[in-house]
């Protein structure tokens, strides 16, 4: 059967997050139900597989998925048509491509990016309610980056961890963590972008919970090492919440969406 | 009695614009409620005046009104409260100030700047929906910002205002429209920022619509000055709608939200 890839946006807020789950909404079941309404050879059953499985309320700008259909599209009319069944939920295809048999939207994946926005500032947000996580008073930005820096390369990331994650092994490595900051009426908003081949669970969100607190002065940036060489998920910072969170960017050996899809 | 200015955000979505109407939610009425919930001397019916009447779905990020209140405040306690009883609506005040007993938020004010978002893709907008006017093709920027030029300075802008504009008269000093371009996912997010002493009714979305109407081939950049020197509501392109529009800033002589408030 033809194998596509997808490129998708969500807004997180509404969804108990990517994963199917019995009576709770999610990315997966939303985009399987369009798939369904299009395609009538589309199993009843057959599962998309994404490259990120993000929580509820986590959101993406750049999420990969893969799915096989029963009948040959044109890529463009096959986006076009998904984003009219998924109508009126906060889901786009922003692009779909024809993929080999062998692309798996997960374990073919090299890179993963992610965005966090973290606004600081007294008065409550309005435009970006639900979609940063906000706190109170500035952060010191530059003792940020140098704690940051602690978590760059391989490392066991047992402390950054949630002990729900499934993952086989500790032992990751951080790419990039880039630290920007935008300014907004009256306060601050700084957008951490972190990349590597894999995260483990709860990773980005352990990361930039303890960061916020060395921005914050309650951390000395050298508390970072001491944290990750402890291996002990009691030595993180408190884990933000998943409000602020994107799944930015997937990265493919061939990207499928550029130019001449496979 | 103390006058305080009031620097506001909101996210006009919920409400039918910024003036109070009887049995319907407006910002105005939002923020007068709360006065009256926080100083009990605050007269019924008192009035607070803003720079700029925003239409309904029309959004700001530096709205300023003025208000006379019964009790002296400090100014950031005025705020802090304001806030609190304002919840959950999308409204915040970024900052309050105590000013002169002659300070009119809008009599004093000598500048507006408008922000127009318009994105261009076809997948729909998930995170921005609300929030930006979206088209499905791509816009050529250079055609647009020529046709802009031919906007700026002292003009005759019947063509560019609402037949229902209450304004003495039509000439008005358009200061500035810088077009600014933005790479989204898949797409293109064009910034129109506009600057002048004062607008007409619906003198951005006129203007914005027109131009996109350069932008996608439809109109020759010269059109706009053809379109100005008609005179004639009937020379405009297609308004575009309130979503995208958001009041960005007002200038006073003297910022009374800088350092040391008068």
């Amino acid at each position: 059967m033809p194998r596509y890839a997808l490129l998708i946006e969500y807004d997180g807020t509404p969804f108990a997050g990517w994963q199917a789950q019995a009576d709770q909404p999610s990315v997966q079941g939303a985009i399987e139900a369009a798939l369904a309404r299009l395609d009538p050879g589309y199993a009843q059953g057959a599962r998309i597989a994404a490259a990120g499985r993000t929580d509820a309320g986590v959101h993406a700008t750049g999420q990969v998925a893969h799915a096989e259909l029963a009948k040959e599209w044109d890529p463009f009319r096959l986006s076009e048509a998904l984003n009219w069944h998924l109508k009126p939920a906060p889901v786009a295809i922003l692009a779909a491509a024809r993929v080999a048999d062998d692309f798996h939207a997960r374990f073919s994946a090299v890179e993963r990016r992610y965005l966090f926005r973290l606004v600081a500032r007294r008065a409550p947000v309005t435009h970006d309610r639900g979609r940063v996580w906000q706190v109170l008073n500035p952060l010191d930005i530059g003792a940020m980056r140098e704690g940051a820096a602690h978590l760059i390369g391989l490392h066991d990331f047992t402390t950054f961890r949630s002990t729900m994650c499934q993952s086989n092994s500790p032992v990751k490595t951080l790419d990039e963590i880039r630290i920007d900051q935008v300014a907004i009426p009256k306060g601050h908003e700084y957008r951490f972008h972190l990349r590597a081949r894999s995260f483990l669970h709860n990773q980005v969100r352990s990361i930039v919970g303890t960061l916020e607190r060395v921005g914050a002065g309650s951390w000395a940036p050298d508390r970072i090492a001491d944290a990750l060489e402890a291996r002990d998920r009691a030595a993180c910072g408190p884990v933000c919440p998943p409000q602020g969170l994107y799944l930015s960017g997937v990265g493919y050996p061939i990207d499928p969406f550029e130019a001449g899809s496979a």
